[in-house]
């Protein structure tokens, strides 16, 4: 990857949001970065070859797998070719004091993360936006005073507002995991994501697994998708780790084809590193 | 359980919300239905016996699982005594016409399940509150002829609203799987819910599933639970087929203890019907 040259990176939300941060830490400042405003258009902008690469978030240690993510990388046929885990923490910004805000922008997500800190201050409106820098910047562009965001640090900084009242989440343990895609694959790293479909027949998913653990290959996530509409069909999205012995991850997959059908390699690529937003 | 006589269901939101409609359609309407505005209250009305069940929302065919239904639920030592799945559908609502509408009220997780909607629509402006039945309701009891609200259908019916655009969700397969808990087990069903941790090495899960698999046990939902802050452990969500052979349930939940730690019997239930909402 040219980590060190300048790359166009794609990603969710105007600068300032959650995957913006997570895109520098990961591929570093001097980079050209590209907002979107939603999921499916992150990914189309490395297919259309606007971006050489995308970031967006997988998952979160509260809300679980991001669907809408998988669903757009495997539609786009994008490889997740790095990651990274980033502490989410939401910040109240103003150019105000705490006392004069009577209303509040965020994206939906954010205010689910906060709800404790909205339910103890009622007379703060919450409203919806596509992301939180755009909540930021609201605020910013907005005479009226009464008006706050819940953003991250990086939005503050970049809309000058003050924060006015800090890690106002719920669970300070909130992390999100983003995945790095590209439209070409990498073939090395220590990490693989697969998807994969299964016959629901009683010990399919035993008999899939059953390669992994002949040959001591360490799973580190394993997910049953709930298809409500069709629930005798079951997508299973699965990480693993690979070791130095590749040849043996390769007959893992190959075994375990035997078991599932619709086999996608979402990626392979090296663990990321957890940083703190 | 007593569902022909009166008997008190504790649920999320206000009268009109998705889980009071799940709660109807589960016990009938004639029975004393509790509101709660958040899930931790949902559960604690039964511990402090307030009320005979709780029905929450357990997982989502777009969203995923709801994690803090499952934490809510193991805290306060429920189980899961029945379940049933609603078909989801958003609606606009009013008391005036589409043309006049600058303004919606519904729950964040809702306005994130319409988001083309809005997208197309950016001159509404989306404030979050509590549940969609609260947003129903404020329409109600508001003079301004410029709101509305997100909400479902009995919503519309309960605060007396004209349905001015339906269904606005971005995905019409969208449906909700709720469970509906008690203080005391069931020790009949053709379904069991665990929760348990595995320890993190290679062959851990194919190990801890082997029993089932043997005895020809049909899961139907598994999941490793994202536990950011500590990478080394695991809380695994599993559902399974109860068939009559119970002894062999028994048989597989005692050989699979020793392979796992921390079990917890979540319940055990009839399988649920789908209703529309």
């Amino acid at each position: 990857m040219k980590k060190n040259n300048f790359v166009t990176i794609s990603h969710l939300g105007l600068s300032g949001s959650f995957s913006h941060q997570a895109s520098m830490f990961y591929f570093g400042k001097k980079n050209h970065f590209l907002s979107s405003d939603n999921i499916a258009q992150v990914c189309q902008n490395v297919k259309q070859k606007k971006a050489d690469f995308a970031v967006l978030p997988l998952e979160n240690s509260l809300t679980g797998s991001i669907n809408e993510s998988y669903d757009a990388l495997i539609k786009n046929r994008l490889s997740i070719v790095g990651e990274l885990i980033l502490r989410i923490r939401h910040h109240l910004m103003a150019k105000t004091g705490l006392r004069l805000i009577s209303r509040c922008y965020s994206h939906a997500q954010s205010f689910l993360q906060c709800a404790k800190f909205f339910s103890n201050s009622k007379h703060i409106e919450q409203v919806a936006v596509t992301d939180t820098a755009k909540a930021a910047k609201i605020v910013k562009e907005d005479n009226n005073p009464n008006i706050s965001a819940c953003a991250p640090h990086l939005a503050a900084k970049l809309y000058h507002l003050k924060i006015i009242k800090t890690d106002i989440q719920d669970n300070h343990q909130n992390y999100t995991r983003f995945a790095v895609l590209s439209g070409s694959k990498l073939t090395s790293g220590n990490k693989i994501s697969i998807a994969f479909s299964i016959k629901h027949v009683p010990g399919s998913l035993y008999r899939a697994l059953k390669p992994f653990a002949d040959r001591f290959i360490n799973l580190t996530k394993i997910e049953s998708r709930p298809v409500f509409g069709s629930p005798w069909e079951y997508l299973f999205l699965m990480d693993f780790d690979v070791t130095d012995k590749d040849y043996e991850v390769q007959a893992a997959l190959s075994d375990m084809k035997k078991e599932i059908s619709n086999l996608t390699i979402l990626g392979r690529y090296q663990k990321g590193k957890t940083y703190e937003s």
